[in-house]
């Protein structure tokens, strides 16, 4: 990032595309959180529902020979990106697959770039928050070493964060902090001018 | 198990969908290895590429409402099956989202079933053993206790496993012994007969 510094673009990815997904509402405050902070990031929400990303390449990711129209779109697309903020439930003490496809059509694409965790559960997800920052190291990519952790209700599992609990606003801090490092991740690119 | 003791079914569950997987090579040897133990156990390869099993659910896997057709009858043929064995490669220090998409779509079909996982990659694809390990406790199955974890060669991973590499018969001991185990895990319910 030179002077005329390019606003950082962050990728909100949604790991769920369950229908009845509690994601978005969790994503949607998130956002309005990160957005309260002032920090000069462009964030854009990532819905994978509208990504179709068949398993149709011949060749594997790290090669970056990618055939499919799907593939090259998405490549394309998480190239443009600065760094990334996933949300992310817990399913079966393991991450969703429909987010570790999205992360295993690409390679390269990911390396150097920052990535905020955000889990969501029981327990705020802490078994598919530990399983997915070792898929992001092994992608290269760079944690940040704040990563909240959401713990929703078995009610509101079932039934569904229609608005968002006022309880909640316990995790605003650690969101923040979370929001910061993401920030201060870009600092040393701005140079000192 | 009666004493007219039904033959255990179990199961084998390739993680790869990808083209040009080795998963078929090598789940097809170790296959080779299991029957040559005498267990009375009924093998059965399933290649998910062959199941169609879009999220299209509205309901929990575990509230056990399944709507769709696809779900059903995944939901019956897992069902049927006495255990597990799966077969699986390492995407990016995690799970293939092929198989994880295929335990997510049921929940109570898994419990209590005998679940012998082998997984294959550089290092033998040692964290998508645990991280799996970790998701089939999750589905409260019973993992076997020996896990065979195969390493394959970068010049595998990206040109194939052709023909079965003379260096695999090495951990032929370790595979026995793991079918050995899921073999075991039945006979309480044979009885003393």
């Amino acid at each position: 990032m030179t002077s005329a510094a390019k606003i950082p673009k962050i990728l909100v990815i949604m790991g769920s595309i369950r229908e009845n997904r509690n994601c978005k509402v969790i994503s949607d405050w998130i956002l309005e959180v990160a957005r309260q902070t002032g920090h000069k990031l462009e964030f854009e929400l990532v819905d994978l529902q509208t990504w179709e990303l068949p398993n149709d390449e011949l060749n594997l990711p790290s090669q970056h020979k990618y055939e499919s129209e799907y593939t090259k779109k998405w490549s394309e697309y998480v190239d443009s990106a600065n760094g990334f903020l996933m949300v992310s439930p817990q399913y079966n003490w393991g991450y969703p697959a429909a987010l570790k496809n999205a992360l295993d059509h690409l390679y390269q694409e990911w390396h150097n770039k920052p990535v905020l965790l955000v889990t969501y559960g029981g327990h705020g997800g802490s078994k598919c928050n530990a399983q997915l920052r070792e898929v992001f190291q092994g992608l290269k990519m760079k944690n940040m070493q704040t990563s909240p952790q959401i713990s929703i209700s078995r009610e509101q599992i079932l039934n569904g964060v229609k608005e968002l609990d006022p309880s909640f606003t316990e995790y605003k801090p650690v969101v923040e902090k979370a929001i910061n490092e993401l920030a201060d991740s870009f600092e040393p690119l701005s140079g000192t001018n």
